[in-house]
């Protein structure tokens, strides 16, 4: 089995840097993965993509050296396991709340006895290996997201899951799931009470020993979090970049012909 | 019929800021549509895109303010009659080397008695308005690109075609077809014989009283463009813009973290 | 964030004539919404048609003047929440049987501290305008269909779930649950215990305040509901028109010709 | 080989019903396919379709008891062929305007000895018959369209093209080609001198022994075109049907709660 | 309604002979279902397909012989429901462990009194036959998978789950269930333990008078299977016929080059 | 730029062994590409396959060591060049005739000043590399197809075409060509005069120092052709694989339950 880039990196205690795709389609996936990320991650939550577009995205992946998660869409088996199959190195789990849900998300990505994976790698067996069905359980990553009131509540009931890799932090949910509608929505954010949040989440996780990711919004504030201590940063995903460089495109043409 | 966005900026000698979309999805085309252009052009020829994926991109642009041009594959009836019973506001042609191939291109845009485009704007007829067929020859666009050394050394029998609304130039393929493999391909030449080049079809097709459109590769060069009197600037694509946009994320962040 | 339709009609007092969309079809989608209907509902459950073919159609859409909702295919988190970062103006749920999964589906809807959607509307922030988040949870429709015997029952603790804005009745399953398969399957029911049953929601809906809409087969049963004081009327879908008018295409020309 | 029911219904003396198909979906063929048409045609020329839609919707036709034609985009042996290797049972070409475009026209569509065509009937062994290869020649139809000025003039030099199977007439297009644009566009001729030349070109046809198609925009004008000899009419199309039946719903119930 | 094909040969006392799809394609079904088979089952479990996927293959075996089968990714009443409503003639159901969900499962395929199945059978009308919601229940097969540890003890609960009308073995679940990974995984088990275990789900099945299939891997084991007294058989999948015949290939040419 | 394993391996004098894809899905060509082919060909002439569904597959075959091509639908500058702007490392032409259109043939392959090819390899400079405008014309192949009366009359004048890298054998087109419907169509032609005409080409080829291939039915015939000294054989295609390999599990099956 092809190894996976992002324990790899781990293991020589470097920060993983994590490209995120939101638009469904194996093209814009292709360009990404040239621009030197170490791993990509489908997001089939909020991203505009279901398991169909993913799969030409995981395809098209396939080439580069990134390693590759799928962001499923909910707590899911249907979705988790089918990600899986079709070749996904990891599931980013969102809205995990506690330690049952935690629990539940492991045994569906693990095969028995670890876990309930039905077992059918139709896709993976290709892409990662013909070795795959003996590889896939040291291999797979298995990450849960920490961002909702009852999920910081519950964090150290949640980190403890035996068989969780890590956990990642949705800092758009948690602020809204911590302080409702008193702060603007989005990533990096700067308040005291949500940024302890977010260095409390992270020190629970490396207590026990097991990694954590942060979701944000410029390279400014990944640096930062990766001066925290994250093992995982996910950098501006495609539809904001497009976005960015395609208005600064034209502002600043309109600025030079004014 | 909703007018065309690029003849109303011209009646008011304002040029027009034109994207280019080369990926193959609407969602793409419909982040592009949101960022100032005034028009917007789908590029089935180099873009990797055909006409089914074309479909999607014009019915997602429908919805913004940009004009809508597709730039066909080749001269060819059939591509440019489907993209403007799709609903295209014009047609950018490649490859146009003389007055033969320019009067072809214009008979293919225009009903008879003025052209040959055989009639049946399936689609056109809702996106652009029920008096289509009464009013699209007042309103589609027709250009003809300028990008060999035939097509230069014909210039002033394509320019005089009756009906042609406009040159638009590639500065990559002029620059192959001028000089071969000489200098660096791409767009925003410097080398004095392409700059001259470059004005010598302009000046043409203004002494002419038509249009002329450039293909360019920065804001600046698009800025310079203006100020020679272009009527209509590409700005880049959206696939150098993401790629672009990704790479500078990706290297903020590294050489944050260093 | 451009307003609601159906809202501003409610406001106005006026019922709303509701599309209905079962053709995986960005350009039936099209075609339909230039025919004088206030709103659109994509169906993903009866409908043969998935999340990313919902895309396409919402994107085709936006461009006309119709609200747009999606039927969902279940009370499931994902798919409401997809629906509704891809741009959909609110949800219709079916088979919603109590108080407890009216309440789910209404967190599900909104944002903490309201409800417990999760945070990214990707493709909404640009097709409905980029004060989305603070805008999506006064605009954003939340309808609960009643159609099974259990939620006839229960009808006066769904209306009155706090967050609701509507009820919608499914008059086939609404036969079936409360009469098994006694009478024909479909829509337009004449019999009395279902016209009653029909008004009694319609009733206990309008009791509390809410919104009712019901599920038509012809112009006549949608009218009289209107009369009846349904404040949203669902007319025959895209499959029923379609294969309606060819029917009667071919036997018409068959009968002149006989 | 599956017999071409176009060639049985003409063999018994009848005429064709012909359906239209320009919606690029196999849902929308597969519900026209069940309304009584004799045959069905799928519009790659004005309909919004190109081949790989058009490939499932031979797929779901495959069921259904109609002979199925595609009308190529243009003269053009990659399409021709493609539509034939995908299963289709005949071609309809359009703007065929002389003796030699005719001949081309047919050879595109015969095996060697007789015409051009590459060998390569990859989906249609499978769903026409093994014995394909063998039978092909003989069933499948190959229609040329009389629409322009030029084709009127050469109709006697059309029709009597070896290996033509029929003229199919295009009464817009022949409208702007015969008059420019004197009168609207569309179909269902009444101008005195446009239904002399339709029946003109029928006449020609009917003189050396081919057949005869017009487009229709009613059933009573296709009832009269039959009256008048044609063998295969065809009536309004998808597009038109759907947008009719939706116009006329929504028109019908405002007015009765009006 | 055209009938059941597995049906009838069961009433006919003869096995079935069931193809498996796990490619996401139509043209892949539609020669698979030319070879023989008597059932084909779409894989939206392990296979890369999604429902719209699933849409088109449904369509493209429409024309063949074979009774079409859905395999649901879990059980989920959206995706049982929508497979049934676009026409499949049964599901079969991963991983049901006990009485409850078995009971849950038939609920969701039975029209009300006998089940929950929410009514719009969009497609099936059409493909199955107009009086598809008057014979739906009759013809739709409903069958649970037991392969977990689970299952296996609850054998005699699930089989005996009314409305229930088949178990479906998958070999290698039911291994990782039973023994962990003391073994391979995949299909053809020979260890004594697993062997037994197979024929005691048969058995448990036979005894109370419903069906029993088995996931096989060669023809050899399916012929084993059939004499064991299996009612169903399934033969190697689209994947690994593909694969195979290709890797023969290939070799042989070697060798023979060699 | 990525080496052409084509060219590699001709430099070692080693044969290649050529897939061949005619089914429009990215997951076959991942399958296919493991079995151990040096090279792949993805069939736009034959195969039910367009430009946007190749466009998944190249992405899908770029991870594997295969070398890909692309068999073009016609000798049309559009699909030549966006084949290789979408990333083939060559193209066969079918139906190439004589002197003029072999000399048209490369002119679309290469870039001025040696050939007309447009510039704008939109995917290219992703997958095959960053240098690719100054590589390609090096690497990138050049195949015509040799397969109908006329071409084999005038071999000599293409098989010398200056940029021509070499000659492909369609053996059915062929065999129609030179002997109309006397002999079955098809591959692996044993008939002397078939024989001696595919080795009489495949001497012209290496007189003048180019390459040969030929399409071959079976590893049998592909072995003898290597033997004869063919530099490429091309091995049964997807489709062939999968039917056969479909057909005899289940005959397989049914006689071991006879
Ligand atoms: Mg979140
Ligand atoms: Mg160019
Ligand atoms: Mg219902
Ligand atoms: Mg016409
Ligand atoms: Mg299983
Ligand atoms: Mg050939």
């Amino acid at each position: 089995m092809k190894p996976n880039r992002i324990k790899s990196l781990w293991r020589e205690g470097k920060p993983v840097l994590n490209g995120w795709l939101s638009i469904p389609n194996a093209f814009t996936a292709e360009i990404m993965a040239e621009q030197g990320y170490d791993s990509m991650t489908i997001d089939l939550q909020h991203g505009v993509i279901d398991y169909q577009a993913s799969l030409g995205m995981l395809q098209a992946l396939r080439a580069s050296e990134v390693a590759t998660l799928v962001r499923v869409p909910w707590l899911d088996p249907a979705a988790i396991m089918k990600a899986l199959d079709a070749g996904a190195y990891g599931v980013i789990c969102p809205m995990i709340n506690n330690r049952a849900q935690a629990a539940e998300l492991v045994s569906y990505v693990r095969y028995p006895p670890d876990g309930t994976r039905s077992f059918g790698p139709t896709r993976a067996r290709f892409s990662a290996g013909s070795d795959y069905s003996a590889k896939a359980d040291e291999n797979i990553l298995c990450l849960a997201m920490i961002e909702t009131a009852e999920a910081f509540e519950q964090v150290e009931e949640i980190v403890s899951t035996p068989g969780l890799d890590g956990v990642y932090i949705g800092p758009s949910d948690l602020t809204l799931g911590l302080t409702g509608k008193r702060y603007r929505t989005g990533f990096d954010r700067e308040e005291p009470e949500m940024v302890s949040a977010i260095q409390t989440i992270l020190a629970k996780a490396h207590e026990v020993g097991i990694r954590a990711g942060l979701h944000c919004g410029t390279p400014a504030y990944a640096a930062k979090a990766v001066s925290w201590g994250f093992d995982l940063v996910t950098l501006p995903n495609d539809v904001t970049l497009l976005a960015g460089a395609a208005a600064a495109s034209v502002s600043d043409t309109r600025k030079l012909i004014a």
